[in-house]
């Protein structure tokens, strides 16, 4: 990139969701604090912010969701599909989030929607998202980590899910920029006072570059590390029950983006036994050990 | 104690249950791993075992429970109840129970029930009963805590839950001695590794020790610590909409067990001020942050 210089038009509509999942407090949190300060739309110089409760019924119920993965829903087919008294809530909530933030792929949708989520899993601060050349994402991202004295700054992962290009379904897809905002480890239905503040000043911080930027700032280029999914690994079952006969290894849980060689132990099974990873190419894994529970 | 020598009848009928919360998952998947290798009820010489998944539809949805919680349905107001098709499925399910593992209070019960359970508070392998001068169940964590080598003895204790003597409401209320083993932290939905090690290491020292005690050993009397439960602390909560509005303080957060001191800090508020510990006695706080969810 070096020389190369970019001129992007302003990100001026940011929308900042939580509770896309009802049982991932930090986000439900940090939303219900935003609003109770009346900052449900908030207009400053050069930056336009809605902040939104996406599954207030989930939250309410301190569940994923009540009956379907709302963040899920949000391709073009689901968001675009009939409606009746039996549409599965998030789907109509959906539709309904649709027209506030989007519609997606339209010129009226928000310049950026952040959607902030947790994990059982060890990753620090993750910025998910569908691109790896979406460059006022990249620029968040080093924005957060070249963030002076950020405690942070060696636990922050930008992770780039890799997926066919017509086929985003999460909440973030709805803007013209997008992306989840990932941290944990954190248990579902619980909420941590260091993982709710780093979360705080992820959003503070994304908010000021976006400031900066809408106000003429020119940002260098530069290189960041960019994890991409190459597969998920599911646990060992039993033929029959499909239940889960094995654990996590002990040697690789909490490792999350930690480098996993060839004949590294993977998993540990209830009887004892070592499982190791048989592929020929070191990976980086993350969302280790993330709650398998989609019901709850 | 000492110099005083107690009589007690044999141990024999023991019942080891896991799932009685649906999604905390080392008791589940340590009870079906003992019911794959076919032994439901295992005998042996002087020692019989039932081995129990308590809430089977809560284990298959991975959520604490359907209807209400299994594990405050085991009162004789309960148990005793009429049961309609309308009657709330965990309450069906204690009446069950009640039946295979009891009748509660009567000459037939099993002579142990012991319950395994998960915290998301750092609670380490704790015991929980409703007295403190069961001499079984205070010998069976004594021998816990000096097995040679083990690795969790710091991070063992006895808690005492106090309660009116005619009110307890949970499952191992249900044996003529009973207790639960709890073992934190992790996440609901989730199983560790070393976790579930600890607590397949807590059952086996358990029945090594009812082996023991019906083949006639005879055990030294002693002093154990015992942690009794004085009150609930409640998070801050909004006056109107009675949603929390604080997390655990960073500086109590994990510290399960640790002495807490007047005007030490509690809470941080979501707005960031520090509440202190307002009492004037010192305390141990426990299931500090257990996930606060009854729903998922």
């Amino acid at each position: 990139m070096e020389g190369r210089e970019v001129v992007l038009p302003t990100v001026f509509r940011v929308a900042l969701c939580g509770g896309t999942h009802g049982n991932e407090l930090s986000g439900v949190y940090l939303v219900r604090e935003r609003l109770k300060r009346k900052r449900k739309v908030e207009e400053e110089d050069h930056i336009y912010v809605v902040t939104v409760m996406s599954n207030p019924r989930a939250v309410q119920q301190c569940r994923r969701y009540t009956e379907t993965d709302l963040n899920r829903c949000f391709t073009h087919a689901t968001l675009s599909g009939p409606v009746t008294d039996k549409t599965p809530y998030e789907i109509v909530r959906s539709q309904e989030l649709n027209t506030l933030l989007g519609p997606k792929g339209s010129p009226e949708a928000m310049d950026l929607v952040c959607d902030l989520h947790n994990t059982t899993a060890n990753m620090g601060l993750c910025l998910i998202a569908y691109s790896d050349c979406d460059w006022i994402s990249l620029h968040i991202y080093r924005y957060l980590q070249a963030r002076e004295n950020n405690p942070h700054r060696d636990s922050l992962f930008w992770m780039h899910f890799l997926i066919r290009v017509d086929l985003p379904y999460s909440l973030d897809s709805v803007g013209k920029h997008g992306f989840a905002i990932e941290i944990g480890p954190q248990a579902h239905g619980v909420v941590r006072s260091n993982i709710l503040s780093t979360m705080q000043e992820g959003v503070q911080h994304m908010l000021e570059w976006i400031h900066l930027f809408n106000s003429g700032t020119q940002f260098e280029g530069g290189k960041v590390d960019v994890y991409t999914m190459v597969k998920n690994v599911d646990y060992p079952r039993d033929f029959e029950t499909r239940g889960i006969t094995a654990a996590i290894h002990p040697q690789l849980q909490d490792r999350d983006f930690c480098l996993l060689r060839p004949n590294d132990p993977v998993f540990q099974t209830f009887s004892g036994e070592t499982l190791k990873y048989k592929g020929t190419e070191p990976l980086y894994p993350f969302f280790i050990n993330e709650c398998a529970s989609t019901a709850s």
